[in-house]
C-alpha cells in the first residue's frame, strides 16, 4: 500500500519583491512529495529529470521517499521555470520555461509502485495523467487531480477525460470559474461535480479554501501571514499534505477531508515562509502540530443556544 | 440602556445583473438598525431625513426601533444613492450622489438616549461621528465604528481623532490597506490597532472576516450562496449583527467577539439574498437559527490528535 505522486521534479529561479534566487529544486512533485513524507512514510514519485539534476534527488530519498519512478534521461535537462512574482504576491510573470525532458514525458510505474492505494496526479498534460491511471493494475483507493487554466485552454477534451476518472480536483477559484463558465462557486461546484469528480476543493490563496462534496461544503481558513516570502509550491504542497492526511487516516469521508484540506493548509501555511522548498525540508513534527493548533485558535467559535 | 446607532436613512435606487430597483429605502442606519433588532430589543436611531421620506420610517418603528433621534427637516429631501453594480457584484459605480439634508446633519442626542452603553458610529463624515461621541453625557461600554476609503481620501486626520475613541473599527481589506500603508492584512491590523481601537473587523465580501485584537485572530467564513442578488447594505447589516450581539450578551471579550462576527455574517448573508432591505424585513428567529447553524458546519472541523 503507498501513496504514488506524479509530477514534475524540475529546477526554478524565482523572484519575489524579498529576494531572488539561482537554480533551486522545485516542481510539484518535489513540493507534494515533502509535504506528504511528513504525514506518510511510503511516499513514491513518479516523474522525469535530466543528467543535471545529479544528486539533487536526495532532498527526496532524504525524506524516505521512493523515487523508483523518476526517469533519469541521458544527457538531458531537467524542466526549468524562472518567474517573477508582481507586489501583492498573489500575481506572477512567467520569465522561462524550458520544458526539456518534460517535453516527451511518458510516466512510467515500477512493480514496486502497483501497490499503490493514494494517487496524486500532480498538475501536468492531462494526457500525462490519463496515461498514469491506465497503467496502474489496480484502480486506487483515491484519486487526487491537480490542474490549471493552461490545461483548460490547450487540452480541454483530454482534461474532460481524466475529470470522469478522479475522485477529487483541486483548483483554484478563476480555474473553477473558467472550467464551469459560472461566476458563483456554488454554481462552479455544482457543473464542476457534474463532470465526474466527487469533491471539489477550491483554493483561494489568502483566503483560504472550500471543499464540496456529499452535498456539504466546508470553508477553511488561511493563516493570515504577516509575511509571505515566496508562494511557489504552495499548491502543490497543499495537494500534498491533504492526500497524505487522507493515506494516513485511511477512511475517505467528509470529516477526515475536511481535517485533511487544514494539513494541506498548514503545510501550504509554512511552504510560503521561506524561499523554494527549504522551509518543507526541515520541518519538524512538532511544528506541525503547533501549527495545527494555530488553525483551530483561528477558526474556532462556540455559539451555545 | 441601550443601542443606539447614527448613520443614515436614506433612499437608494440599485441595479444588478438580476435587476432595477425604483427609489427604494435604504440608508446605514436602516440596515444596521433593521440586523440589530433581531437580537436586541432597545435599538435607537440617530439620522436625518426630508419630508419626502413619509411614513416609510415606519419600516423602523415596526420593528421596535426609536426614532425620536431622526431629524425631519421640513421640505427637506432625504439622501439620495444610485449606483450600479458589475457582473462580479463585487464592484459597483455610483450614478447619482444627491446629499441633500445629509449635507448639514449635525446629530442631536435626544435625553431618551443618553442611556446609550452600545453605540455604533455608522459610515459617516468623521465629524459627524465625533460630535456624537462629544454629546454623550457618559462614555458608552462600546463604541464601534464604520468607515470607508471615501474619507480616508478627504478626512484622513478627522478620522484618525475618530479612531483613538472607538474601541472596534469595521473596514475591508482594500481600505485596511489603504489606511494603514501596509498590503500585508497582519501587517496592517498592527498598524490600525496602534492608531486607538482595540478591535479590528477586515470584511472580505465573499471572503468573510478576519477579527484582530488582544493579540488573537478570528477567521470567520462566509456563507456560499449560489445567487448574491444586491450586496447593497451587506457590511451596514454585518455592523448592526455584530453589535447587536453584543449587547444581547453583555460581556466584551474576544470569545463574544467571534460570536459577534458570526450572527453579523448570517444577517449580511439574508441580507443580499434580495433587493434592498427586503429580506432583512421578513426575517424570522428560525431563519437566523438555522442560518447561525449554517455557518457551524460550514467551519467546523475535528482534529484530534
Amino acid at each position: 500500500m503507498s501513496l504514488v505522486i506524479v509530477g514534475t521534479v524540475a529546477f526554478d529561479a524565482i523572484e519575489t519583491p524579498f529576494g531572488k534566487t539561482d537554480k533551486i529544486v522545485g516542481g510539484a512533485a518535489t513540493y507534494a512529495g515533502l509535504a506528504a513524507s511528513y504525514l506518510y512514510n511510503r511516499v513514491k514519485v513518479i516523474s522525469v529529470i535530466g543528467e543535471d539534476f545529479g544528486d539533487h534527488i536526495d532532498m527526496l530519498t532524504n525524506k524516505g521517499i521512493a523515487v523508483e519512478g523518476v526517469q533519469v534521461i541521458k544527457g538531458g535537462k531537467s524542466f526549468f521555470w524562472a518567474g517573477k512574482y508582481h507586489n501583492d504576491m498573489n500575481s506572477r510573470d512567467t520569465l522561462i520555461t524550458e520544458l526539456n525532458v518534460l517535453a516527451d514525458f511518458d510516466p512510467k510505474i515500477p512493480i514496486s509502485y502497483q501497490d499503490c492505494k493514494y494517487l496524486l496526479l500532480g498538475n501536468l498534460t492531462p494526457q500525462v495523467q490519463i496515461n498514469t491511471l491506465e497503467r496502474l493494475a489496480h484502480k486506487p483507493k483515491l484519486v487526487v487531480l491537480d490542474t490549471m487554466n493552461f490545461w483548460m485552454d490547450v487540452a480541454l477534451d483530454d482534461l474532460k477525460k481524466v475529470l470522469k476518472k478522479v475522485d477529487v480536483l483541486t483548483i483554484n477559484d478563476s480555474e473553477a470559474r473558467q472550467l464551469s463558465g459560472e461566476y458563483s462557486l456554488v454554481k462552479a461546484a455544482d457543473a464542476i461535480l457534474r463532470m465526474g469528480p466527487k469533491y471539489l476543493i477550491i483554493k483561494k490563496g489568502e483566503h483560504g479554501a472550500l471543499l464540496f462534496g456529499e452535498g456539504q461544503v466546508f470553508s477553511a481558513p488561511a493563516l493570515p501571514l504577516a509575511d509571505v516570502f515566496d508562494p511557489t509550491g504552495a499548491g502543490d504542497t497543499f495537494a500534498g499534505g491533504f492526500i497524505g492526511y487522507l493515506a494516513k487516516v485511511k477512511s475517505i469521508n467528509f470529516a477526515n477531508m475536511r481535517n485533511a484540506v487544514i494539513y494541506g493548509s498548514a503545510l501550504a501555511s509554512f511552504c510560503v515562509e521561506k524561499f523554494g522548498t527549504e522551509r518543507l525540508q526541515g520541518l519538524t513534527k512538532e511544528e506541525i502540530v503547533s501549527r495545527i493548533k494555530e488553525f483551530i485558535t483561528l477558526s474556532k467559535f462556540d455559539i451555545g443556544e
